[in-house]
């Protein structure tokens, strides 16, 4: 029997995310994406250009995920350092990538270009197939249940939606919401006695402060439609019961 | 002695954020900061708005970094579980805050206006500490090394700048960039070897990709002012010598 609910993990790489100096932008992509395809992203985490803690974290993460992403650490540089330590969290060997060369091979007019530190991007671990970069030479590379892409959102992106098609997910998760002008504090027991008789959707708060003013959003997430529907009519209700003229119901 | 380097670890709860419908904007802030005072922010996790999964993700943090914050779920409504969890993570009771209730007298005229959700907000971790909150009736908390904070950038703001001053840390991380034209892969070999020289630097490479051309930014990162002044110019002189005319140095 095909399963109700598949996870994934986002492992972002990178000291530049750490140190603020870099907003990152991947997560709502791949988030948004994951949940049409009937994937939930249920836990991101940012670490450090630090071999040790990438092997330990992918190797935590492919046990308790169906799918793991990571992002960033596939270039040339000195610092890029993601693909060998996935290979060492795998436990196999890199090994130079004939079809990957050959991309470099191209994308270089001169092979004599292809410096020790290019020629890195085409070493990938044994038993790993390649995601296609449509943009740049660094590779991408599928291995086990673990996807390694560019941090770049632009790459990342057509990496990533290169791979969604070859995932295997369940139910997409669907989404509704309710944003009205009252005060979250306001809505919190009607909306908790709703939560309570709807155990199939996730209810969520989520205040808004705009001009001095407190409004709150209440989203609601889940895959049966028809609870979706009634729980969403039931939201709307409760609001307007507390006096608000014109909830917005998206 | 005191110690040379502190750490940090931020955990970032809320379903909004791994569904993809709020981008998180509170982590570039509380990492420069962190920086400014000689604490590195190490680690990010962003986790969702379930019982266990924030008492463990509390455990596991608060044992490994010198200060953990987080961001989100201390309001009134019912998925707002942090503060109850982070009590459970310490194994103490919760009990009615006198000062946090208050707050809640004073900032609602009518003491009938405080229903149970919005008491639930005065409710903390026995022998935590507020953080004081200027903007709203939720109390952030202080408890052992764990700061818990809104989720909302405004208010995580105030709370945070309130936090700042009472922390202990190293020397400040003090970074230098170096921004050329050259695509990263031509600068790599070069920067290695200037990485290899500066152990107490660290150096970071960037692409960028705009107007369909390559760029990268050289990012240096210490707190030895004098190994970073002189890495910096030696990372110059690299891009120089690669046919950088005007590199661009921060």
């Amino acid at each position: 029997m095909a399963k109700e609910i598949y996870t994934a993990a986002l492992i972002i790489i990178g000291d530049e995310i750490l140190s603020g100096r870099t907003k990152d932008a991947n997560t709502p992509y791949i988030a948004e994406k994951l949940n049409e395809s009937g994937v939930r992203l249920t836990e991101v985490r940012i670490i450090p250009d630090k071999g040790q803690t990438i092997i330990d974290t992918v190797n935590e993460m492919r046990a308790a995920h169906d799918y793991v992403f990571t992002t960033g650490g596939i270039g040339p540089t000195h610092d890029d350092m993601t693909t060998e330590n996935v290979a060492k969290a795998f436990g196999v060997e890199l090994e130079l990538n004939e079809e990957a060369f050959n991309a470099l091979l191209a994308y270089y007019d001169d092979p004599a270009d292809i410096t020790e530190s290019r020629k890195k991007m085409a070493i990938i671990p044994k038993g790993a197939t390649l995601i296609e970069n449509p943009v740049s030479g660094a590779t991408g590379i599928h291995i086990g249940n673990v996807y390694v892409m560019a941090g770049v959102p632009r790459i990342m992106q057509a990496m990533f939606d290169s791979v969604l098609p070859t995932l295997v997910g369940g139910k997409p998760v669907v989404s509704r919401s309710v944003s009205c002008n009252l005060p979250e504090s306001e809505v919190a027991d009607g909306l908790a006695d709703i939560q309570n008789r709807y155990t199939m959707v996730s209810i969520g708060s989520y205040p808004k402060y705009q001009n001095g003013k407190f409004g709150t959003t209440l989203v609601l997430r889940g895959i049966d439609e028809a609870a979706l529907a009634k729980s969403t009519q039931e939201v709307a209700d409760l609001v307007k019961s507390l006096g608000e003229d014109n909830p917005i119901i998206v």
